[in-house]
């Protein structure tokens, strides 16, 4: 489904007159800043967030899921989601196949697709955490720490597949998410099984071209629930080390134990060089993947500040991070709610442009706590929605998205052309 | 499949010279205390464990499942393994049906079976967290708590129907395991969901027998993700008391906050009368519903302190606690996994048996917390497992029901009977 | 140290011209709304914060302390500095007075002086988690629910005296903080400790005026590190019904178990009528009782909708609730800290009073999720800072009270006038 | 105060027959294993436990403390604390000391103490989490990490003094707990802070004799409460790895969030070569310490196991791992309690090597759980209280050590000698 750009514009005439208002406002106060309006706008445009293909159907738990209807049903449909997404937004060009979930049979095809919504490839993601039909060997044991070297060998043999596959539609990069671990005390030699994956990894690695990157991301439990070979950034950062220049971390908000300083974790893997790629939801209890923002804001600012800073300073040439929104849409329209994360990646951001880095690092150098919280709560209160609406009303966006969506009733529409039974691959 | 007598008197006659030394050996020591061996012996025949229908069948994550073979495809086929479990470890004469999952089409015969089999029925559940097919509401929304009356109607009349199941089946009691909750901030009334649920409670307890009781199981989080309508034992214990008489708490190891003392609100609800059911499983990070005492063997023993102690003194009348292993099988064979957590229970519950209550009231009385220590040790540290086999022994059961269970090679049979690509209805 | 009038007039002076725009444009915006800025500022009045008399001071840990200079020296000191706290934020006209710490020698110099400072005595309170030199015995075991009689007996005589004082100052109402519990597994009979304490504050209970509240506090661990006598709002609300029609739980921000949802709490609380304390601090690990909204800003925002909301419907005369900030000052000048937490919560509670109400339950009743979000992300995300603002300056306080503080160099006058080792009664 | 061996003796005489026939019937039950009796009892005199000269005092919380009668008043009557201790247990031959709570004033009369009562000095403990009278800069807002050079420096220098008094005492190790961190979001350039740390342990790592080790604790909260330098086990790691290769990562149990998968931390460590130093406590909440396996055992278990089987492969020539116990008695009798942790240590270290490793690994290799959790079970089943008495009997220490220390009111002798008011240096 395409949207006429007639119609966003008579939904951008529909807010202008309140929005110049709102903007023009925000605009002469920081006129004078070192963080003037033109200068984030500027700066957004660089802000562009990939959407994973699985993201687009509705998902659920291990007690059941509740499918909505209007679901794509193949990965052209998926492709045209979020070329809807990124039309509404300008900040979601890019997309993150999934194999075997997502194999792009008719590479030209595809190419041509991402081409006419303006989307490019991300880092492409592999999966041994499940059997699929046929295959010959299973990953229940483990896949690329298994103890036996055939399923080692499968699991890696996979993994390359999907860097071939990446390599034909001009992906620069691989993601394992590795879910191996262990349910029961005992059950695993936690050394041999990290062992093994370094092993694994190395050859991955080696198949990747030379312009590419291997992010290696990490979760202290499930699938698996006394151990996982990668649980958390130490180790993911020595594999990443060990495998080599181009194998980085990879910080997924929800894979992390209660209390967790995440911007911390974000700070130490940029003053490395050694953050590759972040994956955004949100969560209160788990690996809850619930829209990013909706439950802790103000951990999610303090994380873009440590990004804003670690990325001026970066002292040991991070490369630009690779973001995706990795989040599970079990009650709430996935386009909708991808449309909120979107919202809300924008509107932090912003307000980590609007620190005054400069009087904070004099501050923090004075050991000045109350003049530290100051500044982040000026940036923090500020309400910045005004340069966001701006943003995306310059790039021929929505300026509200979420409003156009449901006024346009893109889901009913959605269900006439696709079913209400349709089902996407994917959890 | 059922096992020969003969069988398990030919293994039990293999291990008896050792386990006849083992056990003289324990119960001359304890011949002299408050707790002898033939006490305990007595004791342990009272403890029976139900074993819920949906535990057969391989369990799974919300990424996948690797199921395995000879899963029992129907009812009469569940109650076979659950007898099988009872004839060797004496301590699983209890089924708890769930309905949908294990609607019994033919009571007479599902009751001839449970006969036939030693079994009789413990607590019904209900399933209001999924939709069925051909249902006229969905419960993505809520159920009990739904802020339509249609689809509470349609809520409560499911659970009387599975009153009405267990009153022809002989069962005594109906557990509501409530997942409604919300995932987003702001998205639900809070207050008005509680109410609600307590108005549709109210209707279900009308419809029991007046010699069943209703256990009210409480949970955190999972299936959903920002608040449950029953999070915790104190809003569980609430509806309890405004619902009546015989409506209880119902305590799930694996439904708790990161560090939440277990046994002192086990201690509470007993000293109010106010706990009804008590749910086996272990877990390190979430609900993690793995092997009973495979995580947190200690935590368990103080469980099992406070129930010996709370209902020796049961001041408010508390009923007997209706007991089930409520765990997943992930990757262990279910019914391997299931004696083994019977094993731990006995071994456990013998342990607290072993406790000198009696001089561990004095020193509590005097603050001698060294002696309080040392009184617990004593008993935890005991190697109890002569007495639980003993126990099996003199029951008919197997000295060693899970070394058994493999040398019969009970699960490939089953493989045979039942093929190896048999699925088990629940989860 | 009282300030000058005519500074705080100048200060504003400065201020005046940016927040009279700022103020009118925000005005202007919710002019139509049903919380027009009009009705806010009118309601900001009834907002009253008690500062506990132990605030005034630096905190520690027990790795140690780092004192600032300036400290109060006795009550008329600490009088004066929350009196000064007032004068500038207009949102701290209450003192919660600590027993023995604080002892009103002469009642009525004290009335006078707090009639200068235009304070009223909030909640009294109790100590009976450390030892005092001369006393009788020792609380290292436990006070209200020690197993001997006769510590019993002075904890309660204690406290009774401390209503005593409250009586004589005017107050009309007392918290327990009951820090009483146990450090090792078995060391305490978690039921009979539990009932000692119920026997113990209803003699407490009987003792207050006709007209006075109880507030009983719960906490899971520290002090003690195994088991707390009050760890949860369900003890707490199962005391407080024991107890009397005007006993009440009170809710510490801090006292929680990970990931605990306290705005639930609180609406299940107000929803039976027994919430009456609130303790403000913020914390990321423990109970780390730093300042109000520094860490979860957004959960601050989502529990003053449960109390806004609840207060609304208020179906079981819930009385209104007694605010006081609990924080350690381990770090920051407590008055600069104070006065930041006053405006996180003067910030939070205007943008709690932005959500539209009657939208949000139409929406919830239609589970319309989005809409949901995006009405609380609406008032989350406004910049309420002019209302809070143009509420001092009408009120006579200062627009920026930090600023202000900070230029007037109060710390170093309170240096000079009360010499930089100091020490303030307390923790 | 010294023992006379001759009450030993009694006491063991008096245990003898019970004992000997206990130990008897194990050792015929091991004997034919590859972990026989007398392999084990070898290796227990290997297994030597460092106290804290500061753990000989009660111990306290920020919310006060309850002292009992008969502390140690200085360093010899601390090294005569340990000494019974050793001599009871004869676990306990080292100690650890912490400067400035216990600088050796007079070298050559502390060494000729230490010699009388069988100790020998273990890794030595700097403080700069405190400031100490007279201190030209206060560490209020950081040492090692300071932005300040000048306090840099300071710590930097301490640090060095504290090597230097090692040295004289032949010490041959360093430990560096950096408290550093800050309360408040952007506070600290958290990026710098871990920077300038790095270059403050290479000046200290520089200064120590080439036979010594320098062991980097990490902790992730308290005595700051929004971050630490060193919070985790990977920025230890990190820091330890530039350091040197004599720079080693600490453990302490209760350095962890909640959940961590401590015993797979052990066994990363050890497989890199860098796990240097290990602190025995446990907790249930936070940094509780209380005493080891009191709340865990079956987590220490299961780290011994990773301990035993680590060093046995030690692929990169981990050194011998340098135990203390770390716990505070806040209410037991510190004495009486050490010898309980030392007692739990013991169990658990002689549980660990009663796996059958072999069977163990061969179970997974085949993916065999339900084995693998068998042969876990049998070890920890065991009663191994026969083999610790036996240990000790054959050393000449008690058979029961808490018990010896009650029967000889050690405690009261304490109290007669050092008096009731006595106070320990430290906490």
């Amino acid at each position: 489904m395409k949207i006429d750009k007639n119609h966003i514009s008579d939904h951008n005439n529909g807010h202008l007159d309140k929005h110049r208002q709102e903007f023009e406002f925000l605009e002469k106060r920081l006129r004078d800043t070192d963080h003037p309006a033109s200068k984030i706008l500027d700066n957004l445009s660089k802000l562009q967030i990939a959407i994973p293909s699985w993201a687009l159907g509705s998902g659920g738990t291990r007690f059941g899921r509740f499918p909505i209807g209007g679901q794509p049903r193949n990965l052209e449909e998926k492709m045209a989601d979020i070329g809807l997404l990124h039309q509404l937004s300008q900040m979601a060009s890019r997309i993150s196949l999934h194999i075997p979930w997502d194999i792009p049979e008719d590479v030209e095809k595809i190419k041509a697709t991402a081409d006419e919504y303006g989307l490019a490839f991300d880092a492409m993601n592999s999966n041994t955490f499940q059997d699929q039909p046929g295959q010959a060997h299973s990953y229940k044991h483990g896949s690329l720490s298994h103890t036996d070297p055939a399923v080692r060998r499968q699991a890696i043999n996979h993994n390359k597949e999907v860097i071939d596959y990446g390599v034909q539609l001009g992906s620069k990069s691989m993601t394992v998410w590795l879910a191996d671990g262990s349910n029961h005390p005992g059950q695993s030699n936690l050394s041999k099984a990290l062992k093994r994956t370094g092993e694994s990894l190395a050859e991955i690695y080696a198949h990747m071209p030379a312009d590419w990157s291997l992010f290696i991301e990490y979760k202290p439990f499930e699938p698996y629930f006394y151990s996982t070979v990668i649980p958390d950034w130490g180790t993911s950062y020595l594999l990443a080390s060990d495998t080599g220049d181009r194998a980085y971390s990879l910080v997924d908000l929800g894979h992390h134990l209660p209390n967790t300083n995440i911007e911390q974790i974000v700070a130490t893997l940029i003053s490395r060089g050694k953050l590759g790629g972040f994956h955004f939801n949100d969560s209160k209890f788990a690996d809850d993947d619930i829209t990013v923002g909706s439950i802790k804001p103000y951990q999610l600012f303090l994380i873009f500040m440590e990004i804003t800073q670690g990325m001026a300073a970066n002292p040991h040439g991070n490369p630009d991070i690779a973001y995706m929104i990795d989040a599970s849409h079990n009650l709430k329209d996935p386009l909708a709610d991808l449309l909120e994360s979107l919202e809300s990646i924008g509107l932090t951001y912003i307000k980590a442009a609007l620190v005054d880095y400069e009087s904070l690092e004099q501050a923090r150098e004075e050991n000045d706590i109350s003049r530290c919280s100051a500044i982040l709560q000026d940036a923090y209160q500020t309400d910045v929605r005004p340069i966001l609406r701006e943003f995306r009303r310059r790039q021929g966006g929505a300026i509200d998205p979420v409003a156009f969506y449901r006024e346009q009733n893109v889901r009913e529409e959605l269900v006439k052309e696709r079913g209400s039974d349709s089902s996407a691959s994917g959890l």
